[in-house]
């Protein structure tokens, strides 16, 4: 690699992937009438669905030897172990253990992802490369940001 | 109107709405085997869903008034009270009645959703404006095109 | 060229470029009273704006020394002198001569550029090339096409 | 809710609308020579127009409790109000009187845009929730962000 | 399945992939500078590149026990044989000898591409879903649609 | 101009262009088994390609003449000159100077560019408009972003 990355260069790789998943939004500590005040129609009873998609960005310094980050390869193998195993094809509130005290709503779904993926992060790197931001649209209009903090 | 509308001139008017429903590809006369086997992880039990995104094609001759095939207002309104009140925020197995005995794939829904709005579009117009075409995306990858055949 | 193209094959070949242009709805044979009826927010004194998206489709049989049906640099220069220059950055009531006596609807408008479109690629081949569709989106939601007949 | 929440967590929360819209870039302290050079065929005299897509995001914790930083709707409400009122349909340099003696480009629609929605945001909630950017796309190649800064 | 399908109904299911090939422009029987006027520098020597988006439709009658027209699993499969094995990550010149005597051109990938799954198709099914169209998109703005014509 | 930019306001404007190249992932100090090894499909000898979009965001203070932070117009006769002219319909790996001792990853190349870019803004500039981001897509799945840290 010539003297491009003679210098440290921290860049921010992102990935996005969808999944498809049913939810509904409802308190079990709530009456349902409560529920129906808070969340309208995304309390029905038997819930509705969404196409997330969600950008996982990771950042740190490129490797001067392969001119990567981070192989998405590998970042595309976590993604489904952790991701697409868990939440594709999946009721949110039925199918998903750690879900299951939650309103899954978007917010908590953005929490959750980066707290597994962030552990899984670490258990496999040096610390060289950490997890910057999950983004998760819910549709094309709304989409929820978590960055760890 | 000047003398672009002179001769009649058949257009094809496209309006795209988003609907988001949970649905789960299951026929209840088979067993979980064969289900699985031919619905494989979409036959997964408590459902799951999509944004669906839904093109409604009518064609016609333009109004030599009003420059307008049809007022994009009033066919919004039919596909509000149409679709949008039917399969938006549902579970496509459980709270839609037409769909009761059968399985929501996206054909289905899409012959479905060709049913109900040529019946209305005929109920409401002395023929002038025909359904075009049906055209239902799952996802960004997956669409169905039903045109009346 | 292999055998690939021995026989004749019929291809569709599409551009789509945009212009951004303002317009107004309004019949200045009504009333305001009836103008704001049938278009409402659309009829507003000064007009409102889109990012038109034009998506222009010819066809014909694949040239079998170049492998192109019509070379797209061709029919970029052909779709910037009749389309952008006409249209692009305009008040369609006030900056285009060819609107004066016309409501400019998306119908309307699709229709216009299919007369100007098929006009001069009449002029400029020996018919072996036609323009086969006009499709002009005013939003992500609204697209009207037109097919000459 | 379960322990998910048990620590503050800080997201950013987006929405997206759209508002369709004219305006001409057109200084009257200049002579329109100037104009021409500065602003070229975007200062011609009835204007031109945009599908203008706005991404207004807030951050904050995430409620406890509903699993929400903001209820969407209460959200969309408040732009539809504040924005969709005041912009839609409409040619900026002649309905909207905060731009009256403004050059419409992006960079000022999007620092209206923030003075506007913050205001609005201060006045309903307890500090909870702010504002956090602005993002403007006139079309979908050209963006401007304001971070209130 | 209810009487939804009592009557056969024709759809039209797409499935749309990707692939990221290089090409190059350049007919071998023409001296260079012939290349150059015709193909610019899509002539370049070494080539350049794209991310293809190809949407396959097929066509028949929905199946009334699965409510599929053709197992989207199975088509899938299909594509990642007979066009991603192919066309993914290749130069389209130097790496596909069914291109080996061609012009690399959308038009003459598109026909390639319908000649190679129309015959896959033709012999794994009983002739009830054919192969509608292919539609190859170089970029976002120019697409080639092949209908077997 | 009004009040709304009598207190300086800084924003973010990006500008988004795409351009159509190849390039081979190969690092020449290694065999070629660690280059399948690291680099899989990607090492393939006679490269692939991308439509590569890149979003370039500079950042400064609205002037309160013209209401700009930058004149678009001077932007994309920049990114015409440094970025299209240099690497669109171009081999990164054969025809890129800047790159011959690298692999031209999209990491490597939204390093460079950045680069490239910085240099030339500081150039023309009075350093009031700095260069704030360069995002780099290989595919509408991967992207890497750099700051200049």
């Amino acid at each position: 690699m010539n003297d491009l990355l003679q210098n440290p260069r921290k860049v921010y790789v992102s990935r996005t992937i969808e999944f498809n998943a049913a939810h509904r939004l409802f308190n079990p500590n709530w009456p349902e009438s409560e529920n129906l005040e808070v969340y309208g129609k995304c309390s029905n009873k038997y819930g509705h669905g969404h196409n997330y998609l969600l950008e996982i960005t990771v950042s740190g310094t490129v490797n001067r030897n392969t001119g990567f980050l981070f192989d998405l390869k590998e970042l595309k193998a976590i993604l489904e172990e952790e991701v697409i195993a868990r939440f594709d094809h999946r009721h949110l509130n039925h199918d998903v253990p750690e879900l299951q005290d939650c309103v899954p709503t978007t917010e908590v779904l953005a929490v959750l992802i980066w707290d597994i993926v962030a552990e899984r992060l670490q258990s496999i790197n040096n610390r060289e490369i950490v997890l910057h931001e999950v983004k998760l649209y819910e549709t094309g209009k709304n989409a929820v940001r978590y960055l760890g903090e």
